[in-house]
């Protein structure tokens, strides 16, 4: 019942394209899901994309414009006057049409929304675009339904049913005053079921009524939605007007987009990328951490040179290097996963910086106890009790002292109001690294008494 | 407008609650949206939560006991009798009340079932019971509203009158035939506004009706309701009838858990855990990795043992160790994780292992070539030409081993439908090390002539 692409249905597909088989495509392909025809384009060259995008119907290319991937999408616009450009941005809705013009340079901008028929469409797409596209002004839309409490319920359904033609999804009434401020909303279904001559007044819900201010951040907005579950959040200005809404879709992928960020940030890579993305992109994307390794791995030639002497006379002392370097590094990268993890979710949030070190510690010491009981007895068979002594007290000191910087930082960071994922991954890994091997070297050096 | 929970307002209702003053938990707690009474619930302790839980009303309380913490419900539920607990149960959605009942014990189960006043109630619980909590079935809830496609308008909405008292949002309306196969679904949008005695059959949407089999994965769930940018879905069984729906509140949980648990995989923490959950379960959760950890690091130790005659006349060659393990596990995991989220978000579907193996390799080569200038300048200062060639040559190896590993083992255990997540974190970053080692020291050895 429901379409899946294959490599089969894509090489018909390709071949009816070069043989310009008109009405298998539109058999096949126009009448699909856009969704699926979102993925179809994505798999062809520009070319065909173009030729099968020209194809479809005014209404599905909106829909499905920004949808496609950026590059295509770019692609196929440079195919279009201004003017055709101008007709496809009034197909969208006003918070998509804001998002595909904020990839156009400045000038082009002013151009097409000269050309946009629709004053109202064109308004509302000028508006939009003065918000930083990381709020709720830059999320939220301009289509939606709101009455006033003052009429009755089936004045309400005439305006409805003038409003609903622009909404694609209802979800929620918003119920305002006179001056357009938000009083509370009221669902469809309670409309549905009541009397043409009830008030909505009487109606409607003006208890708990959830909204958000235009500034405040995507983040914010999807952590507010996600608490009270809601489908859709009015946006609302500072004087309480209803100036917009924001639903569950585009919060979806703020919260993905968030998650995966943390993930990129832990993995060392720097933007965010596809494993289809170009080879120099993945390369761009990669060096920076890379580099901040070699510094790392550098400094840690540095500090093991600063003891060549005692090497030279006790070789074992490198055997346990790595083991050393690679215990710092993954005690660090848990605990301040941890602290990250807690702090995207908001949980958690009235214990003390202090409070959560002295807890760290305490799991860390657990650890750390255990692992170098271990080590020891491995340690010894290698080289007997000076080494065993050796690597097991300095991976015990290691471990702690991964653990207390792997909260720490993490939480400094987000208290000066940076990104805490900075600090997990190769940063963490690579501080840990250097401070490992000069913990363990020194130990060495003083129980070996080089 | 909105509640903000802060430290002065629990200091505050600790003591009215000390002080048993119903009047001031009334007004400042019981009026509040759901969502917060159970974010104030659970920075309680039990015994005060559980005097706030039996104040609140029924309905409120069913609303939030799935919401709240596990350990917390679990100690509420231990001061209630079967009978309360079937009370409880009953004012649950289909989906929450399995869910609660799958936390117990099967005895109790049976127990509460028998008690549970209203047999359709008790009938869709056993029934949802039956569902793996991973599939389409163990998401769905029995609440959703459908009309049979014979109807005219009127009839329909006398029948939804009925059915919207169970159901708290309802999204769409799903039409079935007389055998209750879905046909497809209507929007409460066209039902407001359609004429009295129009037919559903010439009203609702039949192209392209989204929906799921049962047996279906919550993952494959979740992404197909982002694709199709859902809300709702239908469930249905092997023969098209229609079962359940399953909602957008419940799959943001499902993409969050996903995207949580590939970090949690890439930063080496083997279960759920947040900062504020007991020493003893961050212990039980960090040590499985660390172990892997430290048995990598005596494979290391084993390797370079091999090699001590080597280190113990060329020191200098002990220098670069942790620099070449930390650089091997950097591109190690930055491979793995492109790797990761690209088949999380099911793109780029169509290339082979092949074609992603060698691309991956352009990439190192690129990466691998720019370090290895780097690093043979800053060695050479170090030891002079051999112990730069030395550094250089093994650094571009290993990058060029850990790239390619850190895209072929998240492919196949892909393949071998294995969780790739696996393959990110502690698991590449410890292979490296030990593979590091050993290149760099075999060429160490080579070219030193040792």
């Amino acid at each position: 019942m429901q379409f899946e692409l294959t490599k089969e249905f894509l090489e018909i597909l390709i071949s009816a394209i070069e043989r310009e088989n008109l009405s298998w495509i539109k058999e096949n392909v126009c009448e699909l899901h856009d969704a699926d025809i979102t993925d179809i384009l994505d798999e062809l060259e520009t070319a065909e994309a173009s030729y099968l995008y020209n194809f479809l119907d005014e209404e599905t290319q909106g829909d499905i414009l920004m949808d496609l991937d950026e590059d295509l999408r770019q692609n196929l616009i440079q195919s279009f006057s201004t003017k055709e450009i101008a007709e496809q941005i009034e197909q969208l809705d006003s918070d998509d049409a804001a998002d595909f013009m904020s990839e156009l340079p400045k000038e082009q901008v002013e151009e097409i929304i000269s050309q946009i028929s629709n004053d109202e469409t064109a308004e509302d797409i000028v508006d939009l675009l003065n918000y930083d596209p990381d709020t709720a002004g830059g999320l939220m839309q301009k289509e939606f339904m709101q009455v006033n409490a003052n009429w009755p319920v089936n004045r309400c359904i005439v305006q409805l049913r003038k409003q609903a033609e622009s909404v694609e999804k209802i979800f929620t009434i918003y119920v305002v005053d006179e001056q357009n401020k938000l009083l509370g909303f009221l669902s469809l279904k309670r409309l549905l079921f009541a009397k043409p001559d009830t008030a909505i007044a009487d109606l409607y819900q003006d208890k708990n009524v959830i909204s958000v201010k235009t500034g405040e951040e995507s983040e914010d907005v999807a952590k507010t939605m996600e608490k009270y579950d809601l489908v859709s959040i009015p946006v609302v200005d500072l004087q309480n007007k209803l100036v917009g809404r924001i639903t569950i879709d585009d919060v979806v992928d703020v919260i993905k987009d968030e998650a995966e960020k943390d993930f990129q940030m832990a993995s060392g890579i720097s933007e965010n990328i596809e494993s289809d993305d170009s080879i120099w992109k993945m390369f761009r994307a990669r060096m920076p951490w890379l580099l901040i390794g070699l510094m790392g791995g550098v400094f840690g030639a540095q500090v093991i040179s600063g003891f060549e002497g005692g090497i030279s006379e006790v070789p074992a002392l490198a055997f346990f290097i790595p083991l050393i370097t690679a215990m710092g590094g993954n005690v660090g990268v848990q605990s301040s996963a941890i602290v990250v993890q807690s702090l995207a979710r908001g949980t958690d949030q009235f214990g003390s910086i202090l409070q959560k070190i002295g807890k760290e510690t305490l799991v860390a010491l657990a650890n750390g106890a255990v692992l170098s009981i271990i080590i020891y007895g491995i340690a010894y068979i290698f080289e007997g009790p000076t080494l065993g002594t050796v690597v097991s007290l300095s991976l015990f000191t290691v471990i702690l002292f991964a653990g207390v910087f792997g909260t720490l930082i993490p939480l400094l960071l987000d208290k000066y109001k940076i990104d805490p994922a900075l600090a997990t991954g190769p940063f963490i890994t690579t501080l840990n690294d250097v401070l490992g091997i000069f913990i363990y070297l020194t130990i060495g050096v003083l129980f070996f008494g080089l």
